[in-house]
């Protein structure tokens, strides 16, 4: 219970870097480490030590001195708090070169994310398959999200049709949105939106190559 | 010149902020805005209207009180920060999903991004094109390299290989690196790695859907 508790207070700066924890304990646990020190552990992230003493006790008492976090533990607790303990029913809205992408992706699947469907407004591209995933109509999106429960939803189509794309979805009960179009969505506060600005992550780096700066 | 000294000490949490502001202004300038308030720019883009003052005057005194900002002015600014008032050469190392739809996004080209070449590990894709852009062996990045200065490459390849394609961009000049791999390159300090980790950007989304957090 205390774990609970403590677990209300992460910030969202902690809940950013913990995604980079659980690759670095994925790897711990496929070479079946047991235990590892936070200074070893800061070695390999790139965290300091000090900072992931902090980080990981926002959810737990892990990690005993002179002895280190347990791995087993520490990286089921991580997979808990990110929520990939249980499964997710997943779409993808935009059937282009970044839906086609994600859908293609299988990793996603071994993480127990299910792609159910994709929808397109391409009439092309209706009944065609991505590996077995078919695509459909995006006039079907809605009678499809009333009959299926859906988690997570993917939206990867342009810009202008991002934010109507949305509305249906929240409006039918979807409560993540895993945005890759270049806008800024408008949500209720208890359905999650999180960006990938493709564009603005390639200005960061010239930004970053820029002398001048 | 007082802008180019103020433009130093620019920090990343100001750099980060620079791709929404200039995709902002892009939308303002092709409807033909001619200025703009903090307060109004504030209403759109969703940072308070003091950030915004102050996010922009750490390159030069572009507001004036009770004018705004002049649109086309701030954008030019913004773009040259950004480092896309020039054009930069590109390559793509891994055409996998990722890799194909980097390739096949139109809009970097918009931009000013040419993508010269995409090398792959798969001698079944060699001597393919991805629109009028070829597939190339692996083994020929270096001697490539070696002829076509490049700016910039993508990296889209499986993580296990990610590092020593990294090693030789590195080797060869390349200054800036996009990185799709889920691992953290090394690259010395001249070198600029951007990453995008679509993983942990999915675990991201559903860590803030999980309810016991």
């Amino acid at each position: 219970m205390q774990q609970l508790e403590k677990k209300k207070n992460i910030s969202m700066a902690v809940i950013k870097r913990l995604p980079k924890y659980h690759r670095y304990l994925n790897e711990l646990v496929n070479n079946e480490v047991d235990r590892i020190s936070s200074k070893e552990l800061s070695e390999k992230i790139g965290f300091t030590a000090s900072q992931i003493r902090q980080d990981l006790n926002c959810f737990g008492d892990f990690g005993q001195q002179g002895y280190g976090y347990n791995v087993k533990d520490l990286h089921y607790q991580i997979c808990n708090i990110l929520g990939i303990t249980k499964d997710y029913e997943t779409i993808i809205v935009g059937a282009g070169n970044i839906g086609q992408a994600i859908a293609n992706y299988t990793n996603f699947q071994k993480m127990g994310f299910k792609t159910n469907a994709i929808f397109d407004i391409n009439p092309k591209l209706f009944g065609l398959k991505i590996r077995d995933i078919e695509i459909y109509d995006i006039d079907y999106l809605e009678p499809f999200l009333q009959k299926n429960p859906i988690d997570i939803a993917t939206i990867s189509v342009p810009p202008k049709n991002a934010q109507s794309v949305c509305d249906i979805l929240v409006k039918n009960g979807v409560k993540g949105i895993w945005n890759f179009a270049p806008v800024d969505l408008i949500a209720p506060a208890d359905v999650m939106v999180e960006n990938v600005h493709l564009s603005e992550s390639l200005l960061t780096l010239t930004c970053l190559m820029n002398k001048t700066i």
